[in-house]
């Protein structure tokens, strides 16, 4: 099918769904529940398909990781549809209201975003949780998975259709099959996408900003730091720097520069950088780190700038709160931040400093997450200032509508 | 300078301005407004050689009017930024808080966008009203206005600038002086940017479209329609049409379309089609328009997605509100779109069938305005569904930012 064609059928899709019951909607997702469990067979053979030709192609065991399914995966998968469906309905909901001079009586009533374009790459579980989420808010979504990923994809996709066949829309989500560069180069200037949402590394986030012509969302990256104030309880520090890089150092909210007040490095580094080799982790310092442990390799420049999304962490001594807050605004990416500190006034001049859609006083930043928040699901999270900033649960998939009843006003 | 620089320099004015003080703003606003009234002449002057210059160039007469300046309309510029002093700051307010079950304290505050670029064409104010507005939402302003509108550009930011030095930081606002394409599109692509506001014509929004790589927010154009039910009170819906045509048929907000019901298109549309053409609109309407008054000219597919922005009206005969809702949906721009009815589920119907940023029930489109809303002020209408859709007051100019607090909290 053209991607023309498949828009346009989005677009009509996402017309009929802004009508469709919270009711119908959750007895879809149930239903898709349970068609997972019921076809588990077909779905996981299309999965071993998908995994025999990315070995054949040689792909790293991370990669291969990510594409596999299998029974505890797929019943992963249908508990969080079964979750979704438990979630409040955002569509309907309304975000203001009031009444004007003139008699016009306003209300902001939340709506459906209409079609949302999502392009991943070979995580087969975004496929049913993507949807999931999206036909919550009442969206028509398109999917573009990678293409290593395309006989589990499509599966999946044909079973959602078949259990949710009648009671939703046609066309409320669809696969693009041609997995070609070009093709996705057509779907980022899709006219009928409201938004597009991509998800993946530095090579997908470079060909969409230089390629979409329509609003995007970003799930991105995070080069987050924590700063370890001269106030800072140290057995605290400890704890949350800890936590912080090595609880699962492989996403977007782990540390990845460790930021330390001159008047506590003394007493602090050595137990921290003790308690971080034990964990495997590789320190990175300045001059002044190495002065207090001359083991640390060199941090260079690029270092500052890098998510090593690794068991690697840069380390630098600071002099003040504020070389701290400066250090974040230049280095990092507007993620999550974190000051450790016992100050009133340090902590106080830090979250209103530092530029960050999360700033944490005395935490660690791994909570930056739409589950943590309480959302109950997660798109991803934001880091650009537009729509809804940080973690994007199902509100971020809406917009709102202004409606406006009259008796007659007319514009004098 | 150059665009890079220039780029630069309005972050570090960003992030001072999240900590300026609201009384600061408001002191540096005022300060404006009274040095706009006593450099009369110097801004005149100024004014007066773009006008020559645009004269000779042979620019419309519409054009000179929105270029422009005199003493009346300097009053209007100082007027709106004492307004926009007035306004609540919309900085650090609490949009959200709760706490989590491990203790998190968790709030959202609104924050600043950051650095936000304006590009327009030749209209003055836009320089004055524009950067009043960033200012009282704490962002950094990089305004872009045409070439044929530079020396009063250039005067009015050396007003802004010395009347507002040592009030808020350096920078605060700066004006691209290289009026060239190049520079234009550079600006388009400044990573600096947290957000692109676009204000002009087709033209402008189309190069846009393709050279721009920061996120956009539209002020763009409206194919409005009315649509008046078989269930309308004529009298009513013959003040409403008229007013949206014909109050101030140049602007967005204005209705390009009229859809009728079969059941009263022989009652309704002879007089409204008297009373529209003694306000000289000209009338484009289908065969069954035409069928009951055959001066009308003939409507293409073509008009229904124009528009016009002019004295020009096109009629069609529709034989339900479903369809109304279908032409609307098809043609319109999710702008603003309004039901003439006394028909409790017609209306129902039609609020919650229409995509579009605003549905009016027995009411005027021309109320789609950020002051008429209630904003105070207003930077354009957003007819995407991202961040803030419909008209864009102070609060579409800001972000939030999530502050987290906690006393040591870890991820298990």
């Amino acid at each position: 099918m053209q991607i023309q064609e498949i828009g346009r059928n989005a677009r009509q899709a996402s017309l009929e769904l802004g009508l469709v019951s919270s009711t119908a909607k959750n007895d879809a997702l149930n239903a898709i529940a349970q068609a997972l469990r019921k076809n588990q067979d077909f779905i996981l053979e299309a999965n071993q398909k998908d995994m025999e030709a990315a070995k054949k192609k040689g792909s790293s065991t991370p990669f291969l990781d990510r594409l596999m399914l299998n029974s505890d995966r797929l019943e992963g998968m249908a508990v969080s549809l079964e979750e979704i469906a438990m979630l409040k309905d955002p569509i309907g909901e309304v975000t203001g209201g009031w009444k004007l001079a003139n008699g016009l009586r306003i209300n902001r009533v939340r709506v459906a975003l209409g079609v949302i374009g999502i392009i991943y790459e070979a995580r087969p579980n975004v496929t049913v949780e993507a949807f999931g989420l999206c036909l919550k808010a009442a969206n028509a979504s398109i999917l573009r998975g990678g293409s290593l990923s395309l006989h589990s994809n499509k599966a999946l996709i044909d079973v959602i259709n078949q259990a949710s066949e009648g009671k939703i829309p046609q066309n409320s989500v669809q696969l693009i099959t041609d997995t070609s560069h070009e093709v996705a180069e057509e779907f980022m200037s899709l006219k009928e996408l409201d938004i597009l949402i991509p998800r993946g590394g530095e090579e997908l986030i470079k060909l969409v900003t230089e390629k979409a012509k329509v609003p995007v969302l970003w799930a991105a990256a995070g080069n987050c730091h924590t700063y370890v104030d001269k106030d800072a309880c140290i057995e605290m520090a400890l704890k949350i720097v800890i936590n912080a890089k090595t609880q699962r150092p492989g996403v977007c909210n782990a540390m990845e520069t460790l930021l330390v007040h001159e008047d506590i490095a003394g007493q602090f580094l050595p137990k921290a950088i003790e308690a971080l080799k034990a964990k495997d982790v590789e320190i990175r310092g300045d001059s002044k780190v190495k002065a207090i442990d001359g083991s640390v390799k060199d941090a260079t420049e690029q270092d500052y700038y890098t998510e090593y999304e690794d068991l690697i962490l840069a380390v630098k001594v600071v002099s003040s709160n504020q070389e701290a807050i400066e250090h974040i605004n230049k280095y990092g990416t507007l993620h999550s931040e974190a000051i450790i500190t016992k100050n009133y006034f340090a902590a106080r001049k830090f979250t209103a400093g530092v530029d960050a859609a999360c700033v944490y006083v005395n935490a660690s930043t791994r909570f930056t997450d739409g589950f943590e928040f309480g959302f109950g699901g997660e798109i991803g999270i934001n880091t650009q200032k537009l729509h809804f900033r940080g973690p994007m649960g199902l509100e971020a998939l809406t917009s709102t509508k202004y409606i406006i009843e009259g008796n007659g006003q007319i514009r004098e």
